[in-house]
């Protein structure tokens, strides 16, 4: 089974930066890392007019392309919300999927805390899979607490914990 | 096992445009449909600056994104290309696979045939999985002919073929 590793936070905090960064690092020391997000308002991938376009806007369910070196799908899914553990499957053989924002899946999961947006301290304190804190200043915690400027404990974090 | 039918033809042809109007005639007929298009040169499925894209452009391996009613997925293939069969299991649960091009496979095909843009008769005459062939004119073939804008006996030909 692939680890999971949420990087979740309130709105605007910073997490596609965070997940940016980490996914660098990691894949700089040699792990295959998948990512993960989910998008509520519904999200646009394909470029209009496109082959692949076309036959989804012909109405198939789904449409793949193969290029020489990465392979794409989009799937139509009408009958229910495809779930995160759908996804892994999707994604493939990687070393660690990361996750941007899933807050209340059962994911062990590390906390951005921004001082600008945070009020009231981390959303998911409460939480038994919350394993760490990233922030730009320090904050009231049991946890492990990472500036988010650094990238490469953050990082030793995760391989400590799920990539060795 | 889920089958597979590809048109083929010749560069510009018309191969999309026979896709496209296969892909509603049969999903009006309430089937799901899957597309899989091959891409020599390349593709880009992501708009710049997306959460996605910027999880790609870090080194992410593969990246998912999960909506309301859709799922996508981006995977580089580094090790080696990636099959036709592979991305069946990719496009999941659907009832027929229609392919673009893909000649050379060894699916059962209907080949296009243009009289401005193929040369000397059909690529996939010798080709034992070839079934039909759908023209702007008269072909010589002992095989099935349809107009290619006779698009509900085409689909009439692979419903009975792979539908029913």
């Amino acid at each position: 089974m692939t680890p999971i590793l949420s990087i979740v936070g309130c709105g605007k905090c910073g997490k596609t930066t965070l997940v940016e960064k980490l996914v660098a690092e990691l894949t700089r020391r040699g792990y295959a890392i998948g990512t993960l997000k989910h998008d509520v308002h519904g999200f646009s991938m394909d470029h209009e007019g496109k082959d692949t376009w076309r036959h989804k806007q012909a109405g198939a369910r789904a449409v793949c392309i193969i290029g020489p070196d990465q392979v794409a799908v989009i799937r139509s899914t009408p009958d229910r919300e495809f779930t995160a553990f759908d996804a892994v499957k999707l994604l493939g053989p990687v070393d660690l999927v990361i996750t941007e924002g899933f807050k209340r899946a059962g994911f062990p999961k590390i906390e951005i805390f921004s001082s600008v947006r945070n009020e009231g301290g981390l959303l998911c304190a409460a939480d038994p899979l919350l394993l760490a804190v990233a922030g730009d200043l320090p904050v009231e915690t049991h946890l492990p607490r990472f500036d988010w400027n650094d990238i490469a404990s953050i990082a030793d974090f995760a391989e400590a914990r799920f990539l060795k």
